[in-house]
């Protein structure tokens, strides 16, 4: 039924996610984005000739839910501050349960995606996690989450701190595997843009086969040889790293 | 000027590369595929209404290149058992030397790219590295290399030897923490379809960006706190790997 309403959201903070949800809900005819907030008004200047924006909390306007996007450790802070009465609060925060909030209507939008700066996304299949403290609000939430989104998900605190977690070893570690690679690559005098291919379709390959089965490598046949010539080819850092590795795949499928 | 000519091949084994270097030759007019070889006749029985097949090595055709197609750490010996004069005799590993093969005519036609069994591939986009101990041959490689990708370099042994080193890294490794995220989630019963798209965007992302500019996380922000957090979360093989990334991490931006 919400789908059809225009919903009013205020946006509290504008670093990362906060100005990738300013661009996707600025795309959205069904949203209404009433306020842009944050504490250093040089911050949001430029959504000022399209948006009214407030370096005050005093000043907040009339909205049907206010989306902090701070910093996980200044959410609960930052949320105290509020003098907002029977108004729907979320944060975006993988980690940070729904009760930092400390407010009668509360709830979670957390996207999960990673954001960079002046790159655009494709919303529309970010998986969107969604809490709520009352049922009445989880549909509000799913409402919005639904306008931007095809993927959208109600999962309780610890769910969504595991799937933050789970996230940081196929985003944040993964990242560094390809930092390594490419370190390798320069070292050697071999173009980077080689691995590109290999690394789009490893990603590729688990949207229709399970990790588990898709692995390949001299650890997973156990092959000490080959872990050896490759061992000693490495620095102490990559060495430690392809050790581990090696260990942890053998020992999965011993 | 051979991209306009037939090329003859024959590949001799039929794994996983072998397997995908037949379809593609097969989907490639200008190329003409002689022969199949493999040990074990039954194999390869799939493809004799279409190809010449044999389990003898003395009975190998004319071709213009043989392909050896076997496990690395046979390619010396099988290569060895080859009775062929003046004929281009190339093996397709990636940890193996040029001269491994001990024939006149060699060189090396290796894809870097993941295989997997019955999961097609567009090949155009595979980087193929190609090595040949004399120009006509290089010329040669190069030809069949263009016929069936867009995506062709000439390197030599060693950088072959690293770029598959720095592929154990951007695959094998992280494939292994898709499958630590696949765990994490299905522990605690969230779906690892929710990861799905995050991986894919992590992956795409590097094809603008540097890996060292693209990284994120608390290990990169240097957050003792949430590193603590997530480490506590973690069983004794997720934890190893946690921190040694974290440790790597934050040597590589401090």
């Amino acid at each position: 039924m919400y789908l059809r309403f225009m919903i009013k959201v205020s946006i509290l903070g504008s670093g990362n996610i906060g100005s990738h949800l300013i661009d996707v809900f600025t795309n959205t005819p069904s949203i209404e984005l009433v306020q842009i907030y944050n504490r250093t008004i040089e911050k949001i200047k430029s959504y000022e000739s399209r948006y009214a924006i407030t370096d005050s909390i005093e000043n907040l306007r009339d909205a049907d839910i206010y989306i902090i996007a701070v910093s996980d450790d200044a959410i609960n802070s930052f949320s105290k501050s509020l003098k907002l009465k029977n108004k729907l609060i979320v944060h975006t925060s993988g980690t940070k349960e729904l009760t930092i909030l400390e407010h009668e209507r509360i709830g979670v939008f957390y996207p999960l995606q990673t954001f960079t700066k002046n790159v655009t996304l494709d919303f529309l299949t970010v998986p969107i996690c969604i809490e709520a403290n009352n049922d009445k609000d989880e549909k509000l939430l799913k409402a919005l989450a639904h306008k931007i989104s095809n993927n959208v998900s109600v999962i309780n605190s610890l769910q969504r701190k595991k799937l933050h977690l789970a996230a940081v070893f196929v985003n944040n570690f993964v990242n560094h595997l390809y930092h390594i690679g490419n370190d390798i690559c320069t070292e050697n005098q071999v173009s980077f843009d080689l691995l590109k291919p290999l690394i789009k379709e490893t990603a590729a390959k688990i949207s229709s086969v399970l990790p588990y089965n898709a692995q390949t490598g001299p650890a997973k046949r156990n092959n000490e040889k080959t872990i050896n010539t490759q061992l000693a080819q490495l620095n102490n850092s990559q060495k430690e790293i392809y050790s581990i590795f090696s260990k942890s795949i053998q020992q999965t499928y011993q």
